[in-house]
């Protein structure tokens, strides 16, 4: 059984500073932990009370990789579990924090860039859609939100395994890199051309997706190699910054 | 200043059967007050503790319009407030349910059906991506989120505005009523041909997005004249149903 401690413990992971401090976090729900196994993450512990049509595979798994199994009850689940509608399932894993750049990082010629997105259901889901079209590299700017918030983690349903790199600095750094690198910067922006009429001339680019309420920060916006629109009617002010990035990934994709 | 029981009142339409037991919704923030008001929505009430850029217009619009503004305090807008930061500012609105269909339903050529989306988050998503396209007609399965609830209203960001008809029934009439009305019924599936390929030959479309954990219910499938997929590297089981819904509406919005 989980003593109560434990519980305690997987319960303060829902706050950023803890698991920032412990670099471990809770994941939730059988077909994510078995995600994270095929994926070789590292997992500590599983916990549970429910066993699914996955729980066969998660326990053989767990003997061969020497994961400790645990039972708990319907109440500790409730505690440790951030949604209303708890999965019953869950698995405590360590992870690195994302890296500074620097000159010698090794990345990949497409690349995604974060800057500022606060929302963490958008961050999650511009997470998925990046493993989606297999864009595995991201760069966080610093004012984004954590990428290990729980609702963040929940709505990009496993992108976080898939990933090949992430890095996170200041805005300016991640422009002086893709600038140092020869990235062609990509940015959506009203003022832009036509996404229809972007074309990748040059082998590497790097896309911008910016904050929710406040777009792009003007040092993207200056620094982009090319501004594009998604054209609409123009009864919104905007669309949402994760649907403009799958509209934008998407024509990405069928350049490559 | 704001009474006891009016306070109580509006806290009460956080939950949606007393939206509809009483018609009247709660809208919160300045820039979605503007848009109900230059949309000609029905507001009742103003209710606020916080004046910002948008205040001026607010007021004057509702001196013109005979609606009661009214202050309240902090604590009041807490409770009213379905938000942990609540924007102090909100405007009671009426609203009509969406009607059933009927075979003398006047609709637009362009259709976006909701056939089970469960998460509000999506909702409001699709809404608002709906609105940026000018695809202005909604048909929503009985099996779907309430349009109303707050989650959905503030994706949204006024999306419900602008739409032109939203009707509700079950999968099974909303079928019947796209056949026999002869619109192409086109929907997302993994055995579909590519959506770069999808051509609009008719002047009639709709597009049925399904729920998010069970995709599309299979009497849709089998009726859509048209199944499209949207290609990616297969690292993730789906897209989120709002990015490919966005994705499939920028490719029909080109070819309009």
């Amino acid at each position: 059984m989980i003593s109560n401690k434990e519980i305690k413990y997987l319960s303060s992971l829902k706050q950023k500073k803890n698991r920032l401090l412990n670099k471990e976090m809770l994941i939730e729900g059988s077909k994510l932990i078995v995600d994270a196994i095929k994926n070789k993450k590292n997992i500590k512990k599983i916990f549970y009370c429910y066993k699914d049509e996955n729980f066969n595979y998660i326990r053989r798994n767990s003997k061969v990789l020497n994961i400790e199994l645990l039972l708990c009850s319907e109440k500790d689940a409730e505690r440790i579990s951030d949604t209303k509608n708890s999965q019953k399932i869950f698995a405590l894993l360590s992870f690195e924090l994302p890296l500074y750049l620097s000159h010698n990082n090794k990345i990949s010629d497409k690349i995604i860039i974060i800057d500022g997105i606060s929302d963490p259901g958008n961050m999650g889901t511009i997470l998925r859609t990046c493993s989606w079209f297999g864009f595995y590299n991201i760069i966080m700017s610093h004012n984004s939100v954590d990428l290990y918030n729980p609702k963040t983690v929940r709505s990009a349903m496993g992108a976080h395994f898939h990933m090949n790199t992430i890095y996170k600095d200041s805005i300016q750094n991640i422009i002086n890199f893709l600038k140092d690198n020869k990235y062609k910067i990509i940015a959506a922006h009203l003022d832009g051309k036509k996404i229809e009429a972007l074309t990748i001339d040059d082998s590497k680019w790097a896309l911008i997706l910016g904050n929710e309420a406040n777009g792009l920060s003007d040092y993207s916006i200056k620094s982009a190699n090319t501004l594009i629109k998604i054209d609409g009617e123009k009864s919104m002010e905007s669309l949402n910054v994760a649907e403009a990035g799958s509209i934008i990934m998407h024509h990405l994709y069928q350049l490559k």
